[in-house]
């Protein structure tokens, strides 16, 4: 299927959200932008799997990465794409074919910008970590994300969200020793002996530190509980299972001492873990971009790929069009205008 | 299959044993004991499904149940019965064919006792409460379970245990507002909230009331927890589901009033309940038994059938060979010595 890159960013976006592209079946619409990046002659177009990366070589001082990914949750009675007012709906208007959009169509249009380009259009975002298009890259290839700064086109809002605070889900288990419930006092109470941890959950006072003028929000929290063996069975174990979320001035050793520091005493087995990413506003492409696009940053809470980015030593911020609230959910949406002022604020910033 | 109700009871214990009866598959061994039965010509007999009521009518001032379910939990790599030394193996040799052969011979051999004896045979015991043959029989034929006292042959380490504890499952739930674990101060945690209740269940101080010269011994115990939604969300509801045992000198509906008064604030659902049943130690005909065992009582701390002669108005006791703990294990096995001493002591006292 022919992908026209000289149709408007949002026609552009409309074209992309009607080739479905859930994780796992994005072939189609790889196919769909190689073909278009190569037809255009002024890119060098590498393809690794479904995730391809598209480069403009002219020797500039500065090289940045447009990266976006090209998958969407599952379908969810979602398709076609629909307009309706100024709202462009279905799955992946928001997360995140309207970022991608604008990614290609500055691709096709500006040749010769201010700075080298390196765009990157990855697979398997929306699933499990090992499969993600932009980590395999960074193993395989990490060369090729070499620059001096990143934009991430996730849903922002249309604002700058910079850095992204770190996740970490470890097993808190406890544990005691079976009994019949009907002779309680032979045994003890995995189940009871979680009061204590719950306890440090709630009396748990999350950090708030600022970090290049953008304050961050930590949070530890509970995000599942399991035990109990039988309904007459005195339960020999019992697992909370904690996500703490911690702010980029955090390493994920830190975040584990810190987590084995809150419960003290209790097992631990980390499950999960992925690391934050600084803001990097001090990095002077970093601020010459928040300068262009209008000066207005807000930290980023939730955990986004830029911090892949970070891995590397390259600064990164989300900017993208859409409300990121609104990813993942059935009624996802887009503002034209948004896909509009982003495209036209990375151009200006592209150009001067 | 012919059951020979001569042999002696260790003899008969392993025939039964070796008539394999799990749960809604006693058609076989309730055929052999009806037809056992039948045959003596001293008892009425009675079949429903597969549960045999067989009963002397001497007129006596007296009439004692004796009562034994037939059936097994299934089978686990111990069939056929076993003996060695003093000792018989086998699935059912505790729980409870030991009783239910002593019950037979008793029916065989002691035409003329001093009271009236209903014997009962019933199936299904291991399974819900719905498909027991006794709850079946009470249900539809209370008259044939009309008595002065009731003797469950359940093991009880062939001493009288008296009454036995009520059970009551109640499931405790807490609420919370979902939100995105990177945003948690959007929403309110569930699993957080389950704190206070397993502080209260910490806090819980057992009762130990002496009913009829006996010590009862409650328990209050959390036997299953569960919450959580994702890895990334804060949960919306979490669920402690507890085990109230309580003692004999409380019902059903005061067990519940104290769950109430307990767990106060929260959400309580019902989805098990049991009644206790009072040792009835002061009741003549249970007294007089006691004596002529031998004078050694003990409280029966978990839930047995004796509570369904006590919703009747009937006491009961457990009276058995066997180590109440090994029934439902692999291992399950049986004195030899505690079937010939339960069965001389309750010969003794049918013939006194």
């Amino acid at each position: 299927m022919g992908l026209d890159l000289t149709v408007d960013a949002v026609q552009l976006t409309e074209d992309l959200v009607n080739i479905e592209s859930v994780s796992r079946n994005e072939a189609a619409i790889a196919d769909a932008i190689e073909h278009a990046l190569d037809d255009l002659g002024h890119l060098t177009v590498v393809r690794l799997g479904n995730t391809i990366v598209a480069r403009t070589d002219l020797g500039r001082d500065e090289r940045v990465v447009i990266a976006g990914h090209i998958d969407t949750v599952p379908v969810n009675d979602n398709l076609p794409a629909r307009r309706e007012g100024g709202i462009l709906h279905g799955l992946g208007t928001c997360d995140m074919k309207g970022g991608v959009a604008i990614a290609l169509r500055t691709a096709a249009t500006l040749p010769e910008p201010n700075r080298d380009i390196t765009f990157v259009f990855y697979e398997c975002e929306e699933i499990e970590a090992e499969h993600n298009g932009l980590y395999k890259l960074s193993l395989s290839h990490p060369e090729l994300l070499e620059a001096d700064f990143a934009i991430l086109m996730e849903p922002s809002d249309a604002i700058v969200e910079a850095g992204c605070q770190g996740t970490m889900r470890v097993d808190v288990t406890t544990r005691g020793e079976r009994a019949h419930s009907a002779r309680s006092w032979m045994g003890s109470n995995a189940i009871h002996a979680a009061a204590d941890v719950l306890s440090r959950l709630n009396d748990y006072e999350p950090r708030r530190p600022v970090i290049d003028g953008l304050e961050y929000r930590e949070g530890l929290n509970a995000v599942y509980v399991t035990g109990g063996v039988a309904g007459n069975v005195l339960p020999d174990s019992c697992t909370v299972s904690v996500n703490y979320r911690f702010a980029p001035d955090r390493s994920e050793e830190e975040a584990l001492a810190h987590m084995h520091e809150v419960f003290e005493g209790f097992d631990i087995v980390v499950n999960d873990t992925a690391p934050a990413a600084m803001p990097g506003l001090s990095v002077p492409a970093a601020a010459a971009f928040v300068e262009a696009v209008g000066g207005q940053v807000k930290p980023k809470f939730g955990w986004t790929d830029v911090a892949r980015f970070s891995v590397l030593g390259v600064p990164a911020v989300n900017f993208g069009p859409g409300d990121p609230h609104l990813a993942h959910k059935q009624e996802e949406h887009v503002p034209l205008a948004q896909i509009e002022s982003v495209e036209r604020e990375l151009r200006a910033w592209l150009e001067a």
